[in-house]
């Protein structure tokens, strides 16, 4: 018996996806989406390497994902390395590189590619493509205001209906100042609460309690508090006692500005929520799927008063959030908002005759320079087999060139929906294609 | 004394570059081009995760690459893996995957992010970014036509003079038949001569000679032979003894079909280029930069005859090439071919008085529903600052709006170009900016 050749596999490296032509037109409209409504409000792009030093993402980025999820290695010259998981520490890097010389507002955007090690399951890769939207230079709330309309922008360029999200708003110094001042907590016993109160939603009341009960020094009389911290509005929250009253008063002339500009109904301010990052420290936001199949965080962000304090001693006051493709084509799935991305706008011309290959050839290229996107066989073949091609590859229109039309300056048009064939004058092909197109 | 504080440094890892929104504007116009061509062409854009199995890069890449230059590392389940040092890898994968539901031909490009460890030097970084143009299941010359009119329709695109570059073409079989038959070479010499070829116009003819002598059996009589192939025509290399028939044909018919689509002064037959991919297996092709200060290889590519045979048992011919942009901003700045891509088309809307900003939103908001990009301060500021700021920022057109003009239904529009000021009515400001801008 012969031996058997083994072949290498062709799955992508775990966790991670192969974009097909079909799968990378939908992520291409999706950030052409996001792209034009950022840059409507000025926001210019940048990009930086995937490949960052290790000591960036030690002094920024969580605990967890540096120590579980970092994909870092010691480079050929011995250079401590990681693939970036986030985009933050490379723009904080970039803008403190040439903070003097920016004119602020600051205003950018990116949409990186993003690794980390995490077990793949349903909406959890290892990498993923993020928008990433942020605003420097601003104290007042109303980069606030800006960026929450953008958050709210790209959903409605989306045509996203109003009832299909919330835009949930909180402000880090409301749990700060609940944590220390109402519950007498110290630092680090405040930091392991709020861990808990960010995995609320995730369990059940009895675990909720199982896991805070042994934080507090007096559970009877501090979960109540706690309950009553997570489920108060804006009015409710000013009046229990030690809450910061600058965080209220911010995320009231935030709240009051937003709705006279028409953010109401999608607006909901929540106290419960916290968001994983330590370095947010300002007002903070997530935008979540109403969906029931899918009620989760879209994306979200926040403000952060030092970004650049590792790489100088300027001082800049940033808001950003980041969205992550995943999630968001859950999100336009669930809510049938993906227009159909298949239909095909090129034009196919078959070979009929091997002799005639130069002429298909400045044909194809009459129609490029009109405009019309045009792709011909390269070898004769049966003509049924040929317009099978032009199918399968979702063509409408394919054009016929024999030696009777190239006499005649004709050629013969057939459309694919309707099976209609005519005979076009070839000065007239490329006019009659784009109308019909809409090219 | 205080201690110091250390901070960490700004500049990204060695060998790798930052896109500032200059330089990112820049390689989205570049890469915008050479998308809008192939695209005219039919062809259809995919990626793949830039980490893939080293088992991958070690069964398809060459020695160097594997061995010197590829960023590979264990992750943390323990998997060999490494950063994509070229494309065509996935590319393969990716086709083989699918290759029975693909219409033939395949018409396939992508612009990943590669990487390979080299010591940085002028044009010569750890990444860069790379056009790739793959066509696939064509065994006929009409696939080189094809590719090579896509070569050539990319540099038309930019407007490249006909003088600037130079398409030398050759196929992998002359240079083997010449080697096997006309000097009689063995196929491990047989490599080792055409590695000294590939390097021929790097080095002095005394260092040629001092290389090449040690690997032939009669360098007095084998020399001249090698002199005589490297200058040869068409015509004079189909009359050395030994050098394939079909080779030459295949040659001959792509030449007279590319002279007859207009692609005549710049396409050049030039029987020493190698290249230096194993997996090249027919016709070979290098465009050339002529600028006498960039006199290089700008991007080039080949017929590989069984690119999938890794995978399967299936038989799938292919031909392609790879374009970096490092090496082609050389090209265009050489030659003078870039735009001005700095002249900033967003308005640009002061705050006059503080109680004014919602208002400033609302005018900014209408004015990005009808098409234009609109950006705003976002605090109150002397006026003289604020326009220095939109000045900085490349904005022509800045809108003032105070209480006067609120009250009126007008604004001030200045042009900064020209430093006029007019007062413009609210209904007439869109159409008025989009005429001046063009957008």
């Amino acid at each position: 018996m012969e031996k058997q050749k083994s072949f290498l596999p062709t799955a992508p490296y775990k966790g991670t996806r192969d974009f097909y032509p079909d799968e990378m037109r939908f992520r291409n409209w999706m950030f052409s989406v996001m792209r034009e409504t950022v840059q409507s409000f000025g926001y210019q792009e940048y990009d930086g390497p995937i490949l960052e030093s290790f000591e960036l993402y030690k002094a920024k980025s969580g605990e967890e994902i540096v120590q579980r999820q970092l994909y870092d290695f010691i480079d050929k010259g011995e250079r401590r390395v990681a693939i970036r998981p986030e985009m933050t520490p490379t723009l904080a890097r970039m803008v403190a590189g040439n903070v003097r010389n920016l004119a602020k507002p600051i205003r950018w955007f990116s949409v990186p590619n993003l690794w980390r090690y995490e077990q793949p399951g349903k909406g959890r890769l290892r990498e993923h493509w993020q928008l990433n939207v942020d605003l420097f230079g601003v104290k007042s709330y109303t980069a606030e205001v800006e960026i929450i309309l953008i958050a709210d922008a790209i959903l409605q360029k989306f045509r996203a209906p109003k009832g299909s999200y919330q835009i949930k708003v909180s402000h880090r110094k409301l749990l700060d100042s609940f944590l220390s001042n109402t519950l007498e907590l110290k630092s680090e016993k405040a930091q392991a609460v709020s861990k808990v109160l960010d995995k609320k939603s995730k369990v059940s009341q009895k675990e909720f309690e199982g896991e805070m009960s042994p934080l507090l020094s007096d559970p009877a009389k501090q979960l109540p508090l706690i309950y009553s911290y997570l489920d108060s509005d804006l009015k409710s929250i000013s009046k229990m006692p030690g809450i910061d009253p600058n965080a209220i008063e911010f995320i009231s002339k935030l709240f009051s500005d937003l709705n006279g500009l028409g953010i109401k109904e999608q607006l909901v301010f929540d106290p419960s929520i916290v968001r994983g990052f330590d370095y947010y420290t300002g007002c903070i936001f997530e935008v979540f799927d109403t969906n029931p199949e899918n009620r989760r965080s879209l994306y979200g962000g926040g403000r952060y008063d030092n970004l650049i304090g590792l790489f100088s001693n300027e001082q800049l006051s940033g808001i950003g959030f980041g969205l992550g493709d995943v999630t968001f084509k859950n999100f336009l799935e669930g809510h049938g908002l993906i227009p159909d991305l298949n239909r095909n706008d090129t034009v196919f011309i078959p070979i009929l005759e091997e002799g005639l290959f130069q002429e298909v050839i400045k044909l194809a290229d009459e129609l490029r320079i009109s405009g019309i996107k045009t792709e011909t066989m390269l070898e004769p073949s049966k003509i049924a087999k040929q317009i099978q091609t032009a199918e399968k590859k979702g063509c409408r229109f394919v054009v016929f060139l024999g030696s009777d039309e190239l006499a005649n300056r004709t050629v013969q048009l057939k459309d694919l929906n309707t099976g209609e064939q005519v005979s076009v004058s070839r000065l007239d092909l490329s006019s009659k294609l784009k109308e019909s197109l809409k090219v």
